[in-house]
């Protein structure tokens, strides 16, 4: 990506970042916003919800396949489904980045642009409340976001129960055949392609459905790192096991099956879509369970259900589904 | 420093934080702690402040001067500082961080008792409550420190008036000295000087303080960057001037004599320990305002006073004091 004019080391830290954040929304919960040593935050039920979550140039992204843009959206997406798995509604973030010397002031402001549209799209109730811009070799992003939950149970991974319904929101796979589609030899497929590759480089997760399934899940967690692996975290952390229905993920297979037909017949790779939804991440979908008695909300789809601790944490459709996935260490 | 046995990547992320993090201390306010997509803390006065900051491996430190002890502690030390500066008491923290491959699971443990004991010397009602390893080509720590206000109103930097008492809890300079006497070629300097070295790989701000100053203060800020620099943000956040006395300030050079004479006469460099007072940033001192009428808390000492805005943001005893001293880009 090109970005012209000076650079943030020629502007100075303070007028880069006055210049980059002067679009950023106020919302109603912050008490105090950036500018001072710290922000203060409103939440009348007296809990918030905290998270964190880094994404590492050359590690996680390539700044030849994501514009600033979309780093800043894919920064807020993946952070405010981390609060909405816990059935809250995101409501404050702040940013703490590394940058190297010749990053454009131009970049920060793209940079700064996906975050609020991020917020925008994602999480209209929430704000970019205060950061942190530090020099280094990479450009390193530490997202840190924060949720209230309206005086709502915390919905944990740790108490799904036998007979419960395994349910998902959003979608699955998509983001990891972007991936694909953008490291292929042939660019032509990236642009066939784009609503993948979209997913890949600015997801865009159902963060609504956290709150609303608040009260409905007996447990919930986002699925960064693939469905397998997540759902045996899920089994291990609430002593269950889980049985999935493979046919029941057909249809998150289905609309990949194009771009993977494409990408074989230009390499003669042979690519099975259902590896995407399987262990492909990034998605961000709500992975959430529900007591047989519960109705579901609308935009979760049964996927599976919750059985006793077996031997095996999950199978699918009577396979051992192994916990295959994005490691962010050993990847 | 010598970190042994296996790396990170060996172990694998799971079972290497699993270790590092099995030490720390849990507090009341944490409703739901690590482990899960984020955790929850109790604020009963309906109000949290939130705070980011990052370092920067050969930016911010050099891990031949700092152990993993050492910059878990600093970590800890600069954000509760933060926090601090609000008036506020620090609760939960957490801390996102990049690793080199290499990096050992020693090193991680080390560093995670460095934060468990910041959190216990500096803020005992706090918990490190989540956090987020990644990998990189150098370390990068991005921690997120929150405070509880507990019905107090926040104290701002933009709210000191003319007429008021300008205090100082804490060190100044020594931060600064102890980062010189590392740097310099004679190495015995540093052994001989160690209590500022210490303050300068471990600093140690009144943090109790913050809170306690919360009432009577007019406006409060943290001196992360140098006095000079930070009156002037001070002095500029709350359109007024400020007047130092240099008189008051030389109680804090005064210690700092001897390891700069030291200094100068191994390689006749000369040094004048009231710069590294007014230009040295990182003991995170509290500078505060406090209104005539008010009694200043104990363990803050009167350094000058507040004025009306004039052509000059910053005076000491009549000269300009430029802003200078630590910029986290530029430097």
């Amino acid at each position: 990506m090109n970005y012209s004019g000076p650079t943030v080391f020629e502007l100075g830290e303070v007028a880069a970042l006055k210049q980059a954040v002067k679009n950023f929304r106020k919302v109603a919960t912050t008490l105090v916003g950036s500018g001072d040593d710290a922000a203060v935050v409103a939440v009348p039920d007296g809990r918030f919800v905290v998270t964190t979550d880094t994404m590492v140039e050359g590690h996680d992204f390539r700044t030849d396949f994501s514009s600033g843009y979309d780093l800043g959206f894919k920064a807020v997406a993946s952070n405010v489904a981390d609060v909405a798995a816990m059935g809250a509604k995101p409501i404050a973030l702040v940013v703490a980045m590394v940058i190297p010397k010749q990053t454009k002031v131009s970049w920060l402001e793209d940079f700064a642009r996906g975050l609020q549209a991020g917020c925008d799209e994602l999480a209209p109730d929430c704000e970019i409340v205060g950061g942190d811009l530090a020099s280094g070799d990479q450009i390193v992003i530490a997202v840190t976001a924060h949720g209230e939950l309206a005086g709502a149970n915390p919905v944990l991974r740790s108490t799904a129960k036998a007979g419960d319904i395994v349910a998902l929101a959003g979608t699955l796979g998509r983001a990891a055949c972007g991936l694909d589609l953008l490291l292929h030899e042939d660019k032509s497929l990236a642009k066939a392609y784009d609503e993948w590759v979209a997913i890949q480089l600015r997801p865009s997760p159902p963060i609504e459905l956290g709150a609303q399934a608040a009260s409905a899940a007996s447990a919930m967690m986002d699925v960064s790192d693939s469905l397998a692996l997540d759902c045996n975290r899920l089994a291990n952390a609430s002593e269950i096991s889980i049985e999935l229905d493979r046919s029941k993920l057909e249809g998150y297979a289905a609309v990949l099956e194009l771009a993977a037909l494409s990408m074989t017949a230009r390499d003669d790779i042979p690519r099975n879509p259902m590896d995407w939804v399987l262990y492909g991440g990034e998605d961000h979908a709500l992975l959430a369970t529900f007591p047989p008695s519960a109705e579901i909300p609308r935009g979760f789809k049964a996927i599976g259900k919750v059985i006793e601790r077996g031997d095996v944490a999950v199978l699918l459709s009577g396979e051992v589904l192994e916990p295959k996935g994005w490691d962010s260490i050993s990847s």
